[in-house]
């Protein structure tokens, strides 16, 4: 049997393995598949989310960029994130706090069920406060500042849409404090280059700092795949690399893709990148 | 219709396109499709070798780092690369000399009239001596001495399985001049680390200076595809970035992918990877 995604059109990825369980929710079309290469896999609205093989690449390059870089990450915003693996990676360092907005329910207690590697207990941690709701409106209403505000939504089709616009991103402005950073995949370079172009220049008016990661990740096809990195003040290409090394080894963040060697290498940009986002 | 990748058993890739032709020869499948994201595909033994979108991802960095980081390279050998988009990389550089050996002439002629604009009339460039031959054999038997011997093979299934041996690593050393450098393709990494870890190990025995060289190709699957860099002497790590960079825009490239500073990016390797070729 063989697993495929929708995501695009006109190509797809096939994984073989069989359909465990399959949900409806308010929301989206959920869907956990056991796969023989990737384990258990989450697809939400027919796109492939993660999978407890690669899942690691994505969740470390999330987070440790964003939290060694910054001097003194304490409390941190994830919008989205239900399947926890951007919380297990955050609760490595030594944050205050960390709020998660995630719309979905049914995401985390599936993620929780079939996927309990992914979360590693971090549910349970006492510096998370969960919120079940929409993340876009979270930020409007919020009184609350952040260091830190990741974006672990999917692509921009279905409910995580709203989580792509101008004022979204004005709203994340406004809850960072002044020396605050933010981050979101812009999905794959080859696939997606509107998607990564456009919310560029949507972030890049907003943001004095912006920069694009790239990380190839197994089960996001299409060649790299995009973040966007976006500060009120820190320079990712000008960050001191020798004292993001000092943090990483006193941490101990045990990471199986990201080093910091690797953090700055990502931040380079292939000749039609540069381009289309000049 | 959906054209499939057959290379992996249990993941595979599907492009939307039909069939434009089919030809058995004696060494191999191979198939040409017309697709809509990626135009025409050129399909070995199953597996996809190259695409008119995407190619120039895979040739640029086959070629680049290795002409710019050698000091004067003159003789270039090419085993495999076939489709040509090798060639037409190599000839922007200022070489005396390009020997092709390629097993299969099927494969020249289906790029030469499905896939034009890879090759770019570089089969009439009066640099190159083109060979159809098995290129282990000619490795074995030729008197010659190259700068930069290029292996532009398929995966080792099928008649490219001699190209990843012991004894035809040895012959690439005795082809090469004291100053000499190679480079190949050992595929997905995470989907083939054995032939990545297995070929590393190989080579490192003959070669002092071994790298690893990471690259994203869309229609590659399996997240990072990897090459093995292998040099008599040249640290390709410690290479001035800053003489590359003048050569790079001396020789005018014009080059899509490829930039000095993802040269030096594309060498730094995530944990696990460090890990498995310890």
């Amino acid at each position: 049997m063989w697993c495929y995604e929708t995501l695009h059109p006109d190509i797809k990825l096939g994984i073989k393995g069989k359909s465990l369980y399959k949900k409806k929710t308010a929301h989206q079309n959920c869907q956990i598949s056991k796969t023989k290469d990737f384990g258990n896999v989450l697809f939400l609205d027919g796109a492939i989310q993660t999978t407890e093989a690669d899942e690691y690449i994505y969740h470390e390059m999330l987070v440790h960029p964003l939290l060694l870089t910054h001097p003194k990450p304490e409390n941190v915003l994830i919008i989205g994130g239900g399947d926890g693996g951007v919380l297990r990676e955050i609760f490595k360092h030594p944050v205050k706090e960390a709020i998660m907005v995630e719309i979905d329910r049914t995401v985390i207690d599936l993620s929780k069920k079939y996927l309990p590697k992914i979360s590693k207990g971090s549910f349970r941690d006492n510096r998370l406060g969960l919120i079940i709701d929409d993340g876009a409106k979270y930020i409007k209403e919020t009184p609350k500042k952040f260091d830190i505000v990741i974006i672990d939504s999917p692509d921009p089709v279905g409910p995580a849409n709203a989580l792509f616009s101008n004022q979204f991103y004005q709203g994340v402005s406004k809850v960072l404090k002044p020396n605050g950073v933010m981050i979101r995949q812009t999905g794959s370079v080859f696939l997606q280059s509107e998607v990564l172009k456009n919310n560029y220049r949507r972030i890049k008016k907003i943001f004095p700092q912006t920069f694009i990661q790239l990380v190839s990740i197994p089960t996001y096809i299409g060649g790299f795949f995009s973040f966007i990195i976006a500060a009120k003040k820190i320079n990712f290409l000008k960050a001191k690399k020798s004292k993001i090394k000092k943090k990483y080894s006193k941490f101990n963040l045990k990471t199986k893709y990201y080093n910091p060697d690797i953090q700055f290498a990502s931040l380079q940009l292939p000749n039609n990148l540069k381009e289309l986002v000049k």
